[in-house]
């Protein structure tokens, strides 16, 4: 039994080495998935002996790596992990058994594994070697950490972002289409980040045939995710830059029966990769399902990047989990706004959200929301 | 001369009294327009013996109150005031000859006087006495607490404040028009508080019509501003909330010779005031011409509540100083807009603003931002 003050330096230090695990954890991020983000540190007097975070998905976890790291013998040690240690065979053999032979005192876990037939199986291999284990160290940041990952395991259906940048009194474009840029370079930057930690990003047909975008990352290092083009009728102009250097960054068509033979194939030939779903309603493919496609492809997560056809439809539809509204100080007057009609009359009917972060980027405002769930 | 370190000393504590200098100023907020806000404390021995604000328009100033509430001789103090003294007979005599008197060892003040008939002649008076004087602590600060008093005593026109409570996505009601609430109980006291910190409010009849709003200052303690009708046709019904109990409220309707006189004669009639203005366009009072005439009934500030109409009109026009938009975490789709044609196709044509505070109230975000304007 300790005493309170001892009680009460355990927790502060616990918590503090959990933030260091989370901190090395986020650094995985856009190469783990659909691997959660995870990271570990090794703890002796006090002192951190090792640290680690899961790298790259096929390689090995946080845990091994914080382990190998360790400058001296773990054994006795506090081990902290931001996710509860796997116990089953994957691409890699269960962390729980090199923990255990590493024989630490404690092991200190930010939260348990979302996926309930595992949940709680590491942490009880780990008590019955006389281990102590400590669960729930900062949990809410550990989770909202991997909630991409977390809806994902739990549902098989990718965790879907919305992004848009607008001007203050809420416009895309002007009423001539006009967009670029509305953001600033720091913004710009964010959301290529942004683009990086997803698995995919999401671009209807319009927004292709009237920017000609090219989707991937430049402007931060990074990965480039898949870039899939909702393209109902198959309207690509086959000189779209999309279309190009397809060993840089894939590029996934969807589309429906609607789409001209000729054209598919003229796309397969170039070596493209073309999805043919059910429309939902004539000239809409059905996006539920689309979601679900991904998610057998191992799509964790999408970045919906527009244009206001599929933002509208996605929320609708009632798609969508996160929204990173971009505000730039401008007023742009009468012209093309993100979200079209839902049919809202009453403002209690208006779709709800959660402002969880605010922050700045150079002169703009990004207000990153989560959508409403009923509990 | 003193040593570095007795100079860094002075400046932190010269920094850390204007604070208190400036907390007590903003108490007189909403009381003491056309007037600046002021105030002052008198310092001895690195302790507080007197302190005071400007409480009330024709009242005392600030230094006379820090001065009378000292609890010794002032004699060899240094006194801070938030702005410089006036040396000039107003509705009460110049304080410069009031410091004087008390014959401190130093004065520090926030910021001079903006009116460049006046400015420095305080400072003058007393550097004459043999008092020394710095100028120019925590000056920003001081400027922006009265950024409205500084305009109007330049310019002799109003300092423009929009204000208006949107979704996410910009709608301010849905396409039925429906409006309440879209923002939180927090933020809708943040607005009353506004009220009471605006010497008018503005509205066009649109709002009236559709919503009879009362524009009075009831969720928090506070004064009622002049409410003011922008109303070319005098169209606003004999039974409107607005024109009842005069004596809590005043409404000045402003209208042009197209108002009926029959109804003219009605609303006077009932105790209201009629102010007729040319128009810019049929159907548009001129809005700048308003402004110079509210500029003249010494009405210090005013604050745009809506609807799209106006605040569209009075952006078109550079007329505003500020924007508040109150950011509710909603999704409204299709529907009405707060800011509507302003002919800009390219998006570098857009307004634009710098956003200066950003703030929660309840769920909701306050942005509080000042229109850009040329150098």
């Amino acid at each position: 039994m300790n005493s309170p003050e001892e009680e009460e330096k355990t927790a502060l230090n616990d918590e503090s080495f959990m933030k260091r695990a989370l901190r090395l954890a986020r650094k995985g991020e856009g190469w783990v998935s659909p691997n959660p983000m995870v990271g570990s540190v090794v703890v002796k007097n006090d002192r951190i002996i090792g640290k680690g975070y899961h790298q790259k998905f096929g390689q090995a976890h946080a845990e091994i790596n914080a382990l190998n790291s360790a400058t001296e013998s773990p054994e006795g040690s506090t081990i902290y992990v931001s996710l509860e240690p796997c116990s089953h065979y994957g691409k890699t053999p269960p962390c729980v058994e090199s923990l255990i032979a590493a024989r630490p005192e404690r092991v200190v876990i930010g939260t348990k594994d979302p996926n309930p037939v595992v949940a709680g199986r590491g942490i009880e291999a780990l008590k019955r070697q006389g281990i102590k284990v400590t669960v729930g160290v900062l949990e809410t940041a550990c989770r909202e950490l991997n909630e991409s990952f977390f809806k994902f395991i739990q549902t098989q259906v990718p965790f879907v972002t919305l992004k848009c940048a607008q001007t203050l009194d809420g416009r895309i474009a002007t009423s001539t289409g006009h967009s670029r840029w509305i953001s600033s370079l720091p913004s710009r930057r964010f959301a290529h980040r942004l683009r990086h930690a997803h698995d995919a990003i999401l671009v209807g047909i319009g927004t292709v045939v009237s920017d000609d975008p090219e989707l991937t990352v430049r402007l931060v290092p990074g990965k480039n995710p898949l870039r899939i083009v909702v393209d109902s009728h198959l309207r690509i102009p086959l000189t779209a830059r999309l279309l190009k250097n397809q060993d840089e960054a894939k590029t996934l068509m969807v589309t429906s029966d609607r789409a001209e033979e000729e054209k598919l194939k003229a796309l397969r030939d170039i070596g493209i990769d073309v999805l043919i779903l059910p429309e939902a309603r004539p000239g809409r493919i059905d996006l539920r399902r689309l979601l679900q496609e991904l998610g057998k492809r191992n799509i964790a997560s999408v970045l919906i990047e527009g244009g206001a056809g599929i933002i509208t439809s996605v929320i609708a539809q009632d798609l969508a989990d996160r929204l990173i509204a971009i505000l730039a100080p401008k007023i742009a007057g009468q012209g093309i706004e993100a979200v079209g009609q839902l049919n809202i009359t009453q403002m209690d009917q208006a779709i709800g959200l959660v402002f969880r972060k605010i922050s700045r980027k150079g002169e703009d405002l990004v207000i990153d929301s989560r959508f409403r769930r009923p509990e």
